[in-house]
């Protein structure tokens, strides 16, 4: 019986093996849970931010995109609230010198979420409950204090004139500084949303699990700027387009929650929030958080910078503060979910088991591979690369038997295979195309091959 | 006589009034030139990148992708040399105080090029030539002391663990550092490239230009690992590919100088270097560096980790450490010679003045713009909108007469406008189509217009 689990440690060592996540700085011992996106993780990562762009702004006429700098003038956190209140709570054990976050202490002892407790509330309830340390068992904790997430650094040389910068810890700020530029640049009318892809930092104490906590990482954040009392309507109007768009991905509904927060653990300005929820091989994680964040940072911007970030509605000659729906997804998260969906492994007959990553055609790293059935065929199965590969990425290999190079090619989610045989040469100028998932083949004419894989790959 | 020079101030003005860059954090009153990437910033940017990893990966058979992380072992920089070498020669005016680069003073006087030189070489040319202090004309300098150009932080949140990070000054050495992770994973042959596009920081004393020097910044760099002797003839092969791709993106040859270096003025590791550098509005500036790199990073990580980085040539069996070829090209730098080429203003009647930015197709933020001739056919004229913008970024404009819609959009560089009449609705299902440069109109069938476009900014 041969065990066809889908495991952490096999999507892991597949990543690894085959070029799509290697771990960071390996060669100096790596760096604490960071990672280096290999050939093929660097393609599945740009086609998942491109198939992102091209709904969430491209084809979607409220949006559009922005790129902001990831170092901002250090108000902008003031004002966010990152300054005073990014934090972890932590506390050590006397005993064993080490250093633990409460509110994982209560989740992980009894399965309590403390999410929205107050520092005394989660210290009572280690107490009462007699939660031990996870690392000596004893019950001797220190104080809680809270932690600063943001990565600290220093800009400029001369020491007078040094200041302290924060790396961002997300890019919606970069968005809500630049609302009335953007406003008055693009003449939007309100409802609009702003679009961004970007880094971001934040110096979590317990990064793990592969790529999914990680310090440095990715986001896709929409801000969408809407009149005050539309914005419940627009927050079911991007939960659901959210949805669609994991499910147009083929991630699988039954994979997929939406956890509503309870009004007890919303954030105290936020009118709404949803989680989506993924169920990775370790259980299920946050994917993608969508909330109401009503009216509070633009306020807090106007607080702090003194400027006008109002909206005057042409229509109604009001003006007014606009509501924001965000809906927020980590590149990385989302990178994680899709590999675990894609990756499957086939019995296709008694003990030959096939590794096949399923990937959506738009977000395979090659979307074909040319195999020459022998070398012989080199140069002109090559003339096909060539022109494939002016269209989008395409692999090319000779060598081994061609089931071995459909093997290779099943393992990273490459959906079609295209065969150049002495028939293509000799006889009638087509190829066969192998398809990844069904495994079915089909005679395709090599002029109508870009159109064919162009329809196939569509998103 | 109306002035239609082209100059920093206008192209500035054009970038932050039409959305393609912002002053970074401008309602806190900006931060030290970070710049924000507007609307239309966002898809150019996103443009050039694309058509980066078209040409040098996608299409290129020798090269691979990675995306590695900014945060690396702090060992990668005392292998690359940057924790010891990498900073600027400064002093300080003992009189203002003020703080100046020595390499800038020498330049900035006699046009002298101090590039190789030791700081002794530099303090003496001062003296002798007595350049005086920019700021109050004094000659009173300290001696030169290097101020390290890294941006430094720290990870983990514990005193005792707490880590000293650098935000890395530069991508290659995230190619470097996995060399034998994507050899083996690719199985690719000698000779092959790996590109990778990212950011990068330096603390640089004077950024300014606008765009042209930031201290956060984007790099698309390739490494290219050769076998030793054949070196030379592949810094040939990509010093041109480079210059071909820069024509081939609507770069004037007359604009662009190519200048070799020295021997005495190459690093002591290199064998070749050559500055592409291009006419600014402020004149010429760097742009692009093509360098020889020979073994000199593979041989410092193998030296500092320990580990075996060589190469195994099946074909003559022998080990060796590959040469590097390294062309390097700054993301916002091509962005603003872009703009600097794009740049025009037309007068096109007497007193009558147009201004266009002439973008090569592929790069336009919008490849067309909709634009019905009368409100009356909103509906129908999005449909053909919805339907192009499922292949390519389009704009929606019908607000204001159409020669106004048509200088919004020249001054955007749309390179297709497409007037929606009433003879669309009634007569033909055809729809005017206006070329940006030539403003010559065609009618086009709207079954054809996806094709048609397709083909106009194909690159």
């Amino acid at each position: 019986m041969i065990n066809t689990e889908k495991t952490m440690d096999k999507i892991v060592a597949l990543c690894k093996g085959r070029g799509f996540v290697y771990p960071g700085s390996e060669i100096y011992g790596g760096l604490a849970n960071t990672w280096d996106y290999g050939p093929l993780g660097v393609e599945l990562k740009n086609n998942i931010k491109q198939a992102w762009r091209k709904k969430f702004v491209q084809e979607n006429k409220y949006n559009v995109g922005l790129d902001s700098a990831i170092l901002m003038n250090p108000q902008t956190w003031v004002a966010s609230g990152h300054i005073g209140g990014f934090s972890d709570p932590l506390m050590d054990c006397k005993e064993c010198k080490t250093r633990h976050r409460a509110d994982n202490l209560i989740e992980d002892f009894d399965g309590t979420n403390p999410a929205g407790w107050s520092n005394e509330q989660m210290m009572n309830y280690i107490k009462e409950k007699e939660i031990p340390c996870p690392s000596c068992g004893k019950k001797n904790f220190t104080d809680i204090r809270q932690f600063n997430l943001m990565f600290k650094t220093f800009q400029g040389v001369t020491e007078d004139s040094k200041s302290e910068l924060y790396l961002r810890p997300e890019t919606a700020q970069g968005i809500f500084v630049n609302f009335a530029n953007i406003q008055r640049t693009t003449r939007k009318k309100i409802p609009f949303g702003v679009a961004q892809v970007g880094k971001s930092f934040r110096n979590e104490i317990t990064p793990g699990n592969f790529i999914f906590r990680v310090r440095e990482f990715e986001q896709m954040e929409l801000e969408f700027f809407c009149k005050p009392g539309t914005d419940l309507e627009w927050f079911d109007y991007w939960r659901s387009f959210c949805k669609n768009w994991l499910l147009s991905l083929h991630i699988k509904e039954e994979n997929l929650r939406l956890r509503d927060h309870d009004p007890e653990e919303l954030c105290f300005y936020s009118k709404a929030t949803t989680d989506f929820e993924y169920l990775f091989p370790f259980g299920w994680g946050e994917l993608w958080g969508v909330a109401d964040r009503t009216d509070y940072d633009l306020n807090q911007h106007i607080k702090t910078s003194g400027k006008q970030l109002d909206y005057f509605d042409p229509e109604t000659n009001e003006r007014y503060v606009p509501y924001v729906i965000e809906p927020s997804l980590g590149v990385e998260r989302l990178f994680l979910a899709l590999l675990t969906e894609a990756y499957d492994e086939e019995e296709i007959a008694p003990g030959d088991v096939r590794t096949v990553m399923h990937f959506h055609p738009a977000l395979a790293p090659f979307k074909a591979a040319v195999l020459p059935l022998s070398k012989k065929l080199s140069e002109k199965a090559t003339e096909v690369y060539e022109m494939l590969a002016k269209h989008f990425p395409v692999d090319y290999d000779e060598s081994g038997s061609i089931g071995k190079r459909y093997r290779r090619q099943d393992e990273i989610g490459t959906p079609f295979c295209i065969t150049y045989d002495f028939d293509t040469l000799e006889k009638d100028n087509c190829v066969t195309i192998r398809d990844r998932d069904t495994m079915e083949q089909e005679r395709v004419a090599i002029s109508d091959l870009v159109a064919y894989l162009e329809k196939k790959i569509e998103f």
